[in-house]
């Protein structure tokens, strides 16, 4: 099976590069210059209409979204381990949390930066920006005090849960959020930067 | 299997509440009054603490988040054909459109009354309100132009695609939007209509 990520670092495709590393997958990557816009280029266009990352090119089509990425990537690599394949309740937990952190936690972060998706008023968007980081915090709170089982997201089995947490931990400072309020997600954190897969995954995207 | 199923009419349950009857399943229905605030209940923060809906209880526990439901669904009515559970690129793509419901097309929508999520400032409110049907009408469009293979949303087979289309198509004229632009799901919204299991769960919550 032929596999390119298409990613920008710093975005929520660090979490695919590294469940694919998990899976020992072969394939390939592109990076997109996101300052540069290369991310709504006609070329890119032809990739994924929406203008967003991660996508995967497979022999079969394309691919998008991060929580269709990543059932994809357990499914067809099954001897990996990567999420409970075999139980419809434990893989619907799975990608509830997948979809709670790309459709709540995501989108409150992207309210920083990304405000021009939902409104155009300078003021406005200035108001989200203010807003974002406690509305993001709120989602982390959720997370540390409902979400987490531990050790792992879901419990005693590492699954493709704990790098989309991973992905999306690593924004906690720069979205002006105090850590500290986090122990068991920063703690996560620190767990998951020494695996094999996420050093190569970060060393691959020329991230710390 | 006991299943209980937690919606409001007018929100994003009826496709659960459309699967489940696709599916064949024998379940229960507990209305909430969001007017009233039966979502943000304490006793609703036990079942949801996310106080949204749609919420499934299950022998095994509760499942939130649309996607992951419907995939659950789909999982434990294998019989009832309602997604390609054998085929993981084709499982996948399913999975991508209702992570883009969820939280593109839907956060779209969400703008136009439900903008305390992100700001606070009354002015930024009334922005994202002012911007939401355009902004709303772009998720529609691309569905229309690049996502919507026909005759059902993922090709010749019905999937759980469909309901989860149906339910956030119903919000077209509501959200300001015209829907003589989107012809491909006004008549797909229609075949829809006319299904068995669509019209039961519309008259249990009360719908036209």
């Amino acid at each position: 099976m032929s596999l390119t990520l298409y990613y920008s670092p710093g975005t929520v495709a660090l979490s695919v590069h590294i469940a694919l590393h998990e899976a020992g997958a072969k394939f390939e990557t592109v990076r997109l210059d996101f300052k540069a816009g290369e991310q709504n280029s006609d070329r890119y266009a032809a990739i994924n209409p929406k203008g967003r990352v991660p996508s995967l090119v497979t022999d079969r089509g394309i691919l998008t979204e991060t929580p269709a990425i990543l059932l994809f990537v357990a499914q067809s690599f099954p001897n990996a381990n990567l999420a409970p394949l075999d139980d419809p309740f434990a893989l619907a937990r799975m990608q509830a949390f997948h979809v709670y952190l790309a459709s709540t936690l995501h989108v409150a972060h992207a309210h920083k930066h990304r405000g021009h998706r939902w409104a155009e008023d300078p003021a406005a968007l200035a108001e989200m920006t203010r807003c974002s980081s406690e509305k993001t915090a709120e989602c982390f709170a959720l997370i540390e005090n409902e979400l987490f089982d531990g050790p792992w997201v879901l419990g005693e089995h590492y699954t493709l849960a704990d790098p989309y947490l991973y992905n999306v931990a690593r924004w906690i400072e720069a979205d002006g959020i105090d850590s500290m309020r986090f122990p068991k997600i920063v703690d996560h954190r620190q767990r998951m930067r020494a695996r094999p897969a996420v050093q190569r995954a970060l060393a691959e995207q020329g991230l710390d």
